[in-house]
Formats: structure tokens, sequence, C-alpha cells
């Protein structure tokens, strides 16, 4: 482990860590606060991006920025913090749908972006020239430049994103999903090249949704094949802690899809594409489960409630990539 | 008088007031306030119009707007009142262009706008729905429903209004002015209709600026000769009084294109196409100047400081389209 450490520091590479939100934003944190700098590669999903107003949303990508950042809003888990609700407000009083909040301040991202893609510029660049703005050191990049949206069917027909998780708040029972356009959907540029990186480190699935946040990411075509070609260890953290998500409609999506609410289901749902599997010590006895499985299980403390408990469980997440390296 | 008042009465007909932002939105809020309801018709300028961070964004269709809701901000002149300004701190901070201000409340006319626009609704569906639902009782049009972009010519090059206006606060010194697009814009359907209706009372040319607010709207195709051919009076309310104008550049304006800063001059600018023309007791001395262009002058207040001197304002010109009509 030693040597590894140091041979680590020495000949640095990328490391890809798969998010959607909320979970996925709290582990990318820890992870920016490694000294990787431009090597910790944070994807973050599109599929739940959505055109709304004329806007281009695309609320992942942006908990990812807005966490990074400092700006986020930790109560809500979404937005930024100490934001005002005037054009929400307004819109109402206008008539406008007003069932997706909008804040102020979040609006400026919003109306910022959609311009620079009417522009020609790709959510790449856009996402870049944001990030180097707030002054993120890591590189954040959309899963895709092209669009993909995630379709949740359900037993009263399909479902737009944010129509089952905002306007519906999740109610709808979940029977699958639909990812539209991701069969011509390319993998973003940097992502690519990283997944072929010789030097590359890891491959971390933070605790984010694994049907609606990490498998838009997985399903993009040569994802999967190229995480499962590359010597890097894929380590995933489990979203699901005593049976219960952290946060969002993870275990209820479980349940409706009839598996268990457990994290070692998460860990056989991603299969053979994992090496390493982070689990809570509250669900510690499903390490042998996990191990029976072929994938090496680590139980931690696995909720994240502090700063100081993201960096740990990023660190810890790291170590065991350098244990299972090549 | 008093016989056609009655008349009036009992036969309404249309009353056209073409609007720049500022002065012509007062004198229409004075309008609006003399039971004219659909009767009264607010064509408003659209070559200050322009599109920003991907908006559509309609300054003086908005002051007209907002203005009519009751909701201005009437210290600025622009925008709503009690307004937000956490998207423009947030744009700041995301290296966006910040030199034209938009207020958080203000945000959700122009997004709902945009919106809408790319939907196919045209301005006019638009700015219908919008002052339905904030209950303003006369119509409010935009002067087309194709974009018309007036361009400043300066002696450093020709500007995009909003350029000059806002961004360069009116500095360079102007030669001329072109209104893209005037040539292929059709003039809005009910202000084509008004024009051309037997019942037409009047067209009032509010004190709005003369060159960027009010040319715009004479110029489009046919406008002009309709407002000859109807036997409806037209009558112009001066935007300068005592040489100044009331708020805006109309007077810099005058005085770099040669011409005196003037109400006279003003008179003399729209020629024979007034029968009637309302300037200041400042400039009373004026008054027989306008006569001899064989426009019909009326002395009187023009400053409208309060609601009663707007709505008294707004009598008096309509006394006069009564006295001067068929």
């Amino acid at each position: 482990m030693a040597l590894n450490s140091q041979a680590d520091d020495l000949l640095p590479g990328p490391v890809i860590a798969l998010s959607g939100g909320v979970g996925g934003a709290k582990l990318a944190l820890g992870l920016s606060r490694l000294d990787l700098d431009a090597d910790l590669l944070v994807v973050a999903n599109v599929g739940d991006d959505f055109e709304h107003l004329g806007l281009t949303i695309c609320p992942d990508l942006d908990t990812v920025t807005y966490t990074l950042a400092g700006l986020s809003d930790q109560e809500k888990g979404w937005g930024r913090a100490d934001e005002g609700w005037r054009f929400m407000a307004a819109l109402d009083q206008l008539g406008g749908e007003s069932w997706f909040n909008l804040g102020d301040s979040d609006l400026a991202l919003h109306t910022l972006r959609t311009g620079l893609l009417a522009e020609g510029k790709s959510l790449t660049q856009v996402t870049r020239a944001i990030t180097l703005k707030l002054g993120i050191a890591a590189r954040v990049v959309p899963m895709s430049d092209d669009p993909v949206r995630t379709m949740v069917q359900t037993s009263n027909g399909a479902l737009a994103f944010q129509h089952y998780f905002v306007r519906d708040r999740c109610e709808p029972v979940v029977t699958g999903f639909v990812f539209d356009g991701i069969a011509g959907a390319r993998p973003q540029a940097d992502f690519l090249a990283a997944l072929a990186d010789p030097d590359l480190r890891a491959i971390i699935i933070t605790p984010s949704n694994p049907f609606v946040s990490i498998d838009p990411i997985l399903d993009l075509p040569g994802v999967r094949a190229a995480a499962r070609a590359t010597p890097a260890p894929v380590i995933a953290v489990s979203p699901i802690v005593a049976g219960q998500a952290i946060k969002g409609p993870a275990a209820k999506m479980m349940a409706e899809l009839g598996m268990p609410s457990s994290a070692l289901a998460v860990a056989e749902h991603y299969g053979d594409l994992l090496d390493g599997f982070v689990l809570d010590h509250g669900d510690q006895d499903q390490a042998d489960a996990v191990a029976g499985l072929g994938i090496h299980p680590l139980v931690t403390g696995t909720v994240m409630v502090s700063l100081a408990d993201r960096v740990r469980l990023a660190q810890e997440v790291l170590a065991l990539a350098r244990q299972l390296g090549p």
C-alpha cells in the first residue's frame, strides 16, 4: 500500500466519478478535497435534463457544480443557498408553468447555458466555462454532449423524468426506464479518453440512484465495455443504507421493481462490472454475500453528514481503489 | 362638443395610441382610466426589442404592460416595482453579460415569452395572454409580429439600439437611424384593422421619442398612408418641454441631428401627418408656429407626475380628438 500510494503520487492518472445529484455530489466534493485537481473527472448524468420555459435545465450537472463551488443549498439538496423566489412568484402571476422551482440566482446558470447552447457551444464547453469561473479545480463534464432523456415507465404510462420526479413527486408506480436517445449518444470526449487512459486510477460509482442517475451513464454506447476492459478498479458506494435511500426514490423504485431494497441488491444490479463495493456499517451482514458475487466489500460509514464525512469516505474509496488496482 | 361627446358614447370606436416606453406608457395609463376598455389599442414599438442571453426582450411592450397593470417601477421608469437582483449578481459571478439589467421578477415575463415564441406563438398571442392574465382591459399589441430592430447610426458606426441606449448610455453622437427588417414587416393585425375602421376615433402619438419609439411604428409599410387616409384625427403630444426631454435622449438626438430641441421641431418632424399637437404651457410661444404648419395646437400641462396628471392629459387629448374629428 505504501509503495502503491507513492507510485500514485508520482504518476497520477484520472479518477472518474460517475454522479447523479445529491449523493453523488457529496462524494464528489469529498474527492475534490484530495488534491486530485484536474485528475478528478466528475461525469454527471444528463438523463434528468429537460427543456422547460425555453431553458435547458441540467439538474445533476448543476448540483455537482454548485456543490463543488460551495454554493449549494445543503438543506434542500438542490439549487443554491441563500436563494430568492421572485421569479417563481411572478411566473405564477403570469400564468406560467410553476411546478418546477427555479431560484432567482439559479436562473442565471440556466439562462447563460441556454444562450451559449443556442450560439452553438457544446454542453461540455458551457460547463467548463462555468466551472472555471467558479474556481472548481476538478473537471466536471456531462456524460454526453448529445441529449439523453430518461423516461420513467409507470403503471400509468411513460413520464418524462422531471414530470415523474418533481411534478408527480415520485408517486406513480415504476415498472422500468427508457433512456431516449442513448443509442445515438456519444460518451463525452474527456470521459472516453479517461476510460481508455492506461493511467486511469479508478472508476467510482457514487451513491446516486442506480436506475436513473448511474445506469444512463453506464448504458452509453461503449461505456460498460470500457469499464470492463480497463485494469482500473470499478468501485460503487451503496446509496441504500439499512434498506432506505438517504435521499430520493431509489428504495421505493427497488420495491416497485420487485427487488429487495438493500445494499446487496444494488451490488447485484451493477453485477460483474464491480471490483469493489462500499456498504454501510448498518449493512455489514450483507458483506459476505457481496464477496460471494466476486466483489470486494468495504464496510464503513457511508452516511455523509459533514464535510469531514465526505472527505473521509472519499479517502477510503481511493484507498480501496489502490488496493484493488493493477 | 356636447353632441359629439354623446355620439361618442353611443358609438364607440377604437382609439389607437402609439407608444414607446416611459412617456408613452404614462399617457396610455391615463387613457386606460377613461372607460375605453378594449376600444383602447396601445401599439408598442418593437424596434427596441432584442435577443439577449437567449431571451427575447421587448422593453417598450413590457413598460406599457407593467404600467397598465400597476406593476411598474415609477422611479426607474422601466421594470417592476419591488424588484430583486439576485439573477444579475449570479450572472456576473458566472461571467455572463451583465450590462443589461434584468430583475428577478421581470425575468418571468422574458422567460415565459421566449418559451411561448419558441413554441410558435406570435408576439401578439403572447402579449394578449399576459395582459389578460394581469387584468389589463385595454388591448396592448406589438406594432408588428415580425422582428424590426432599430440600428442607431453614430459617428462611431452603427449600434444595435440597446447597445447605444443602455450599454453605451446614449453617449455616441447620433447621425441617423435604420429600422432593420421594416420593409418586410407587416403591421400587427388589430392595428391594421383599427386603422381601417370607419369608427376609428383618434390616433394618438404619445410623448415617446419621435425617432426611435414612434418612427418605427409610422414607418411600417402602409401605416403612414392609413393614418393619412383615415378621417380620424392624428394627435401628437410633445415629448419635448422647454427644450428638454422629460426622459431619455430625444433632445440630445435632436441637437446631434442639427434640429432645434423644441416642441415645434417635433411638430415639424411629424409634419402633415398631424391634425393636432399638444404642447406644454412652457412652450406656448410656439403654438402659433404650430398652427402655421396647419396643425391645431393645444397648450396644456403635459408633464405627467401624478396619476391625476395622466388621466387629465388623456381626457384633454380625447376631447381634442372629438373637436378635430369628422
